[in-house]
């Protein structure tokens, strides 16, 4: 088995950081790396905000679902889908008045535009872990930047055609000992030619280990089993109650 | 400089492939480094088809904007945002009547849980990418996969809570001369603490080399400037347009 793929396999998030610094060389490593990554129609539909203003990390580690492990990571990059640069562009080569000459409707980013941007955003992220693991850098995703919207606009002068999809968090890891997250099977996740809907047993089948760990848990008397618990827990808590307020408004603002 | 980095940083997308074909082993050890992606809350919020009926494939050659390499491609990965897995899973748990009792509504995957499923599936896509990579395998996104939703949707049987956010096509490359396509500059993608909208002058320069590539292009005369041409030929052409149709109605019938 090759290095990258060991890389890969043994990857788990990092939010404990050991006290050695990211070096501005290390951070440039993972940049040129990032930038690398494949981007549609080479548009690069994507920005990067280097944060390193200690105040913008202290304040995150509040907005993103109060984790303070986000104030004490040595270097946080958050990446935003992005039409604004181009749109700015478009301007200042005057499409609009070629459009006009064309006798054609002026058009403006939509919700298409907005996911393509997302998918360049997100895949220029993927190749920052997975660089930044190659070279003993942990991370840690920080999915909750999807939140708060109007707050993270404010607090990083974000334009219309700019919408934050992910942030990812970056530090040496405090310990070395490592125990994977377990995952689900892929016969759960991989499908051949078509979707393949799974049935009743089908479910119970590729949801016993979480079962298991369920009845094992402390918390088991709280609910039914394991599904309830994901459910209340996680998909009906307040913070995915504002995660799909704050990305309603997120979409509206773009459209 | 390790070999991720190597691998990260001369990759570019293959779209003619070799005769060699890639083998159920190399395929399999493809998924099984995808599947140690992370991912939100480890819920694994997507799926991915394999795509290998010849018929699916030279179909999807039509419909992702006519792009016949697809047919030839010798493994196809297609990409789903996935809420649907756990939907049902809540489902035959009894969330609705634990609701009930508890007296609160129940709710549905909202656009927050469709984007959070979105990035669980181009995180797990860009892993394929680098693992494949890592093994003298190329591949090519197929962001045309977001196109022609109704199309997609019965092709591949998915149901109300999946979305195809995008599509992965391998194979060995046809030839192994490789010229890296340029990225913008860092300058233009890198922003410090807060976003640098760029002005006139900041956008001249960051464009600088495509104007030149424009200029020097023989469809030059079509238009004054590459910015006029990147809006007319890409982004207001009509699978731009097919694109955003498309995507309005992912997202309405994820609603």
């Amino acid at each position: 088995m090759n290095d990258t793929l060991k890389v890969i396999l043994n990857r788990r998030s990092v939010r404990a950081y050991s006290g050695r610094p990211v070096t501005r060389e290390e951070k440039d490593q993972i940049l040129a790396a990032t930038l690398r990554a494949p981007t549609a129609g080479n548009l690069m539909l994507y920005s990067i905000i280097e944060v390193e203003d200690q105040k913008l990390k202290d304040r995150l580690a509040v907005t993103c679902d109060n984790q303070p492990f986000i104030a004490r990571a040595p270097y946080v990059l958050l990446f935003l889908a992005d039409y604004q640069r181009w749109m700015d562009y478009f301007q200042i080569c005057g499409v609009s008045s070629k459009a006009a000459d064309l006798g054609v409707p002026e058009r403006k980013p939509g919700t298409g535009d907005l996911l393509l941007a997302c998918c360049d955003a997100l895949i220029a992220a993927q190749t920052a872990v997975i660089a930044a693991e190659s070279m003993g850098i942990g991370s840690c995703y920080i999915g909750d930047i999807l939140e708060r919207y109007e707050i993270h606009r404010e607090l990083f002068d974000l334009p219309p055609f700019t919408l934050p999809i992910t942030m990812l968090c970056f530090g040496y890891p405090a310990s070395t000992a490592k125990r994977l997250t377990t995952r689900y099977d892929k016969e759960m996740i991989v499908h051949s030619n078509r979707y393949k809907r799974l049935d009743k047993s089908g479910l119970e089948k590729g949801f016993a280990a979480l079962e298991n760990d369920f009845r094992a848990g402390h918390r088991a008397h709280d609910y039914a089993n394991a599904g309830q618990a994901t459910y209340f827990r996680k998909f009906a808590s307040d913070f995915a109650v504002e995660l799909n307020r704050s990305v309603s408004e997120m979409i509206n603002n773009w459209e």
